[in-house]
């Protein structure tokens, strides 16, 4: 089954924004099965039309974002209500549950906004839960003539994601022909290169028939990809967990953070965080999973020296002498916040993440990670990262969360109703 | 004169990579008053046959990425060929160049490279300097029928970007048309929403002729586009920041963390930030800008209660008896932040992200927004999205952030020379 993707938003042919839409539908379709045939970016406006009018006799689902809110150049519903020649018509529970969003925000809903409570002929309304304009989806063959699966979709990924996952792909799921039966199994793995991780595991994969086999390099992990009939990926699965054993962060996809997450609340454990370097991103990124706040007790930034005395109690004259990028400090940041906040582990950075800053012994991308288990024995590594600050802040992340999953997974489990207190 | 972008790539639409060109593409046309009407992805091989035979009779100018490399999926080359008839030759030049960069890297060139030394009747070659294989151009009417300029890049933005800026731009501003002169302004506006934004300003905007007016709502804020003629840009802009006045945040494309970090250096002035729900988005947003490390202090997540009162002094029983989201509380964080750091500023959020803990009283989505001045004095503000946990985290974020920036700006610059502490 043929998908094509059109995406219209001038904001995304003027450079400021970047399109993630191929590649997150990409993604989800692969999950049960599909592929993408064509995507297609065009400005905000009328381009859509002809766009469409070429994809109609061509595919036979095509996913259509943005275009679809309040302001005059949203014009995708018009558009598409014509080229197939349907009504429009108002749809009361649209605009209901427009304003009741309104009204709970505080906002005053516009004239305007009444648009998006036009809905075409044949037309199933996808509820919005992060926005105020519904999705629509138009199944095939309209007007008597054979048309695709049409799907109207916001255009911001918090509000488009959400919608496709929970409501598109289902209904995909259902039109879709039997026969297709793959499984899509993404393992992540820490602390081993792209090249590393094929020289371990390639040879064996690569013998399995029938196994389609990719990998993915990211910041600080590679994702091995296995794409094939359930029992083909079951067994490149297991061996690939053999072969890669603890450096296997997940075989479900799940992120490094979630994975210490869990490991730390399945252990009733608790960790601190002290940031210098990485600047509140390994914090932030643990508190975006759901429930972080039974396992994570607090985050230090201590960007300024005198904040690291002040907060942790690393002592001035450490930092004087072997500088804030040493190994004693990370040291001392990690037992501060393990000391401050109370929690079972904690672990710390600092690092010169650039541009600036560094110098002929400590050039930019040294970073130093502290670790500081519940026996309250503290320790250091050292690491090179000379990329971006960006980057850096990512490497570095990865570099503590891993180390920390790591400590966690090797403490027991402890019985049901005991605490680690 | 009107550009199209094709880029060929399996990987593009299997959902691992991200799509850079479309917005790089966008970006770099921009500066020379060109725009892309259409962007297309199609997968390797030879579903670019069918796109490029679309666009040739559209269009002025065709960029096409990828497939111009030495395996078997790439077939740009030979398909740019053939629909044009034109003959392909080998270029020895070509050959010599690879052959030097092979040789230089202590590579084996395999004879699969010599695919990339074809050129077609007409075409000029592309040096380039970052990997084998070289771009191509072949310049408009071709076998006597007029053709568009069609340039052939290569996929990796490493080798493409250098190319694209130092040999495509150069050849695309000689065969531009005298007059364009289109200039692009992006205003960034806070605390308003999209329709609230054009309800403001649409009025007056859309009277403007020859202005073309885009809205794009991202998480806590509204992207105002302006395009046109410098005069025609230059008067909607003074009519936006005037009609809109302290909600605009930037109107040179600066993010808000930016503005604030900018306004912090610009006085000598320096924040510090306690987090609760946010977990410590604000703080690693403004640790992203380069330079910030001169106007952050710290930043405290205070995930746990007793992470509030061990790190920053909040009273237990003050959140005992408010309970830790609270007007009190965030007051308290906010000063504690203040007083512990010694920064001059500081900003603090406790709130209900969810998914679960809310309550009838305080339901997920609730936040409250402390602030904390360089007099001391201290105030919380109360707000509610109730959204996802990571949307909420973001719009939290932009709520707390602009209003530090809105004070942070309401203080006085001070002279050169003077310290504010």
């Amino acid at each position: 089954m043929n998908v094509e993707v059109i995406n219209t938003g001038t904001e995304l042919l003027l450079g400021n924004t970047v399109n993630t839409h191929a590649a997150f539908f990409g993604h989800e379709l692969f999950t049960i099965g599909l592929r993408v045939a064509r995507q297609v970016t065009v400005p905000d406006g009328d381009p859509i039309r002809q766009v469409v009018q070429e994809a109609l006799s061509r595919t036979e689902v095509i996913l259509i974002t943005g275009g679809i809110g309040p302001t005059t150049d949203d014009i995708t519903r018009e558009i598409i209500a014509e080229v197939l020649d349907l009504p429009l018509h108002f749809d009361q529970s649209v605009m209901d549950a427009m304003a009741e969003r309104f009204e709970r925000r505080g906002l005053v809903m516009r004239e305007r906004n009444k648009r998006q409570a036009m809905v075409m002929r044949g037309a199933t309304v996808l509820p919005n839960a992060n926005g105020t304009a519904p999705g629509l989806y138009l199944p095939a063959h309209n007007n008597g003539r054979p048309t695709p699966h049409i799907f109207l979709l916001p255009g911001p990924p918090r509000e488009l994601h959400p919608m496709f996952r929970n409501q598109v792909l289902p209904i995909l799921r259902g039109i879709l022909p039997d026969g297709i039966d793959l499984v899509c199994r993404l393992i992540r793995v820490a602390g081993l290169g792209e090249s590393e991780v094929e020289a371990r595991v390639g040879e064996q994969l690569l013998a399995i028939e029938g196994l389609e086999l990719g990998y993915c390099a990211r910041p600080g992990e590679v994702e091995v990809r296995l794409v094939g009939a359930a029992a083909v990926v079951g067994q490149a699965e297991s061996i690939v967990l053999t072969l890669l054993s603890e450096n296997v962060i997940s075989d479900d996809g799940r992120l490094l953070e979630e994975v210490v997450v869990a490991a730390l609340t399945e252990r009733k454990r608790t960790c601190a965080v002290a940031e210098s370097c990485t600047g509140g991103h390994i914090t932030n990124r643990l508190t975006n999973v759901p429930g972080a706040s039974q396992a994570v007790l607090a985050g230090f930034v201590t960007y300024a020296n005198s904040a690291k005395t002040a907060a942790l109690g690393v002592p001035a004259q450490m930092i004087e002498e072997h500088g804030a990028v040493s190994a004693p400090v990370a040291v001392a940041m990690a037992e501060g916040a393990r000391r401050v906040s109370g929690a079972d582990f904690a672990i710390s950075t600092t690092g010169i993440a650039g541009p600036s800053g560094g110098s002929t012994e400590k050039p930019v991308g040294t970073l130093f990670v502290g670790f500081c288990g519940p026996d309250g024995v503290a320790s250091a590594r050292e690491f090179h990262f000379p990329t971006s600050r960006d980057s850096f802040k990512n490497l570095a992340a990865q570099a503590a969360l891993d180390w920390l999953r790591r400590e966690v997974i090797a403490t027991s489990v402890l019985p049901p109703g005991a605490s680690a207190v």
